[in-house]
């Protein structure tokens, strides 16, 4: 069994309820309890890189991620990410990392709600960084995007496919 | 977007709690639903072949299985099952379906009761019909094994690899 | 069975999770869900007064509740309402409810989060409501207290008991 | 605040699945976490008398259930049980309990299956509990019924009134 690298960013994955303030916040990840809950026993390494908004991620951010990718001994890494930047981010990394397998997924509704994407997209992303050759993916709504041919649809807040820039 | 057939059987997936009679049952299957909180958007067509416990599937319901699997337009092919049996029915598809890629899933514990593992296998199994050969495969615990290499491990409830039979 | 009137107002109760903004908002009352959750068979009519945080609730919306309490034909009123100014409203009602029993009460998790405390307030405060004498309360916490006897303690998030203002 | 006893005797409300057996059973009671998630501050002392299904419940646990209340330094106690014979140890109790207010309640659904009525019937007793003069009760569905008049319909799985016995 290849073992997999799992960097955690934060995103709507792991945001919860403050009841005191009536406000959504991060404490900690919820991914160990996913993975409980999802029975699931792949050999992974996790470590959170940071607890933020995607949509307050800088450029320093993403190149921490970046440094993160490049120096695991893993060949295969999920990142759990905001949906809203995620693009972004799979773009800042497309270019650097042709020798690793790397998929990037999130959840629409956080997972604290009961009632998330997270635990679906989860388990496809663990199966699609198993399965796919070197390159960057973004793994939402049952498919996979290579990392230059994907775009949030912000309407409908799914991910679609677009043709590779030139 | 390839095309996935998606093959309802049953198994722990889909069981609910009959509060009349304090007993779990079968009733609609919930993958409609598990596939619309997982905001799925893949091409799919579902259809269930029989709703029973695998401990009482019988040969005729596995060549029933292996029938429509035969049939299937699709080349790429998911289904549900009881983790029970779930080695059996693989076995008796292994040896037909070497054009097709079929993955069977399932569940520990039933969707109906709120802290399941199949939203988990689902999103993974779907990832694992895409992306993997001509087969016939269990998809199971975040993991993926070839029809003759898997079996249940009943006292830890998980799925492990054991070499194939000669 | 003696018939109960509920007014709904909003509060974190009936807040849900906009996914495409990824905030907190209104839409519709979950009550009806909750009461059929909860099996109840009372004899009630529900209505909806307003859709408000409670906190951007006005003079003019305690004097709306209170008339449309004072005009209700039932001696047994529940009202839904945020936390943050619950004891406003009760003392707004309070000197001119002496002939009908109305029971206040809300929760500090959304019932849409899946882990809300609404579901236990909703069971008590329909009981404190069909047992109470005529007067204004508020049930939160599994305890019930005159309209001029409580507060919201908001280090702590829970409602307790003050001497009654002289 | 009013001491309040609570004795737990097993029933649907603590009912749990076991996944590797596929079956129902009995573990450790629920109540602590619901009274958890209800954000519940009342002086409660909870102790378990048995965990039973209440069809297998003896006349010799009755008389245990008896004897613990009698026994109790409360002048007021919850009892958690069964639905199926919830009124044969009302009617067990109801000729003894003159002094002490006595609430039994229990659920359709188990609590860890996710969408149970017991947070709701919890919340019920509780407040009819603090409020009851002395006498025994069952408390389902938002009402509350004296020992002597209610019984379960089996067809609904409601309780309904009926006249006390002459």
């Amino acid at each position: 069994m290849e073992p997999i690298r799992i960097f955690i960013t934060g995103g709507t994955f792991d945001k919860e309820y403050n009841e005191l303030q009536g406000r959504l916040f991060f404490r900690d990840t919820h991914l160990p309890e996913m993975l409980r809950l999802g029975r699931c026993h792949l050999d992974l390494q996790t470590r959170t890189l940071m607890m933020v908004d995607s949509l307050e991620m800088s450029d320093n951010d993403r190149d921490l991620i970046r440094d993160a990718c490049l120096r695991a001994q893993e060949q295969r890494i999920l990142i759990t990410h905001g949906t809203d930047t995620m693009e972004d981010t799979a773009r800042h990394l497309g270019p650097f990392m042709t020798a690793k397998t790397v998929v990037l997924t999130g959840a629409m509704i956080p997972y604290a709600f009961g009632s998330s994407d997270g635990l679906f997209n989860l388990g496809s992303a663990l199966a699609f960084v198993q399965t796919l050759p070197p390159g960057v993916y973004i793994a939402m709504n049952g498919r996979c995007f290579p990392w230059d041919q994907v775009r949030k649809n912000r309407a409908t807040g799914t991910f679609e496919e677009i043709p590779p820039a030139r």
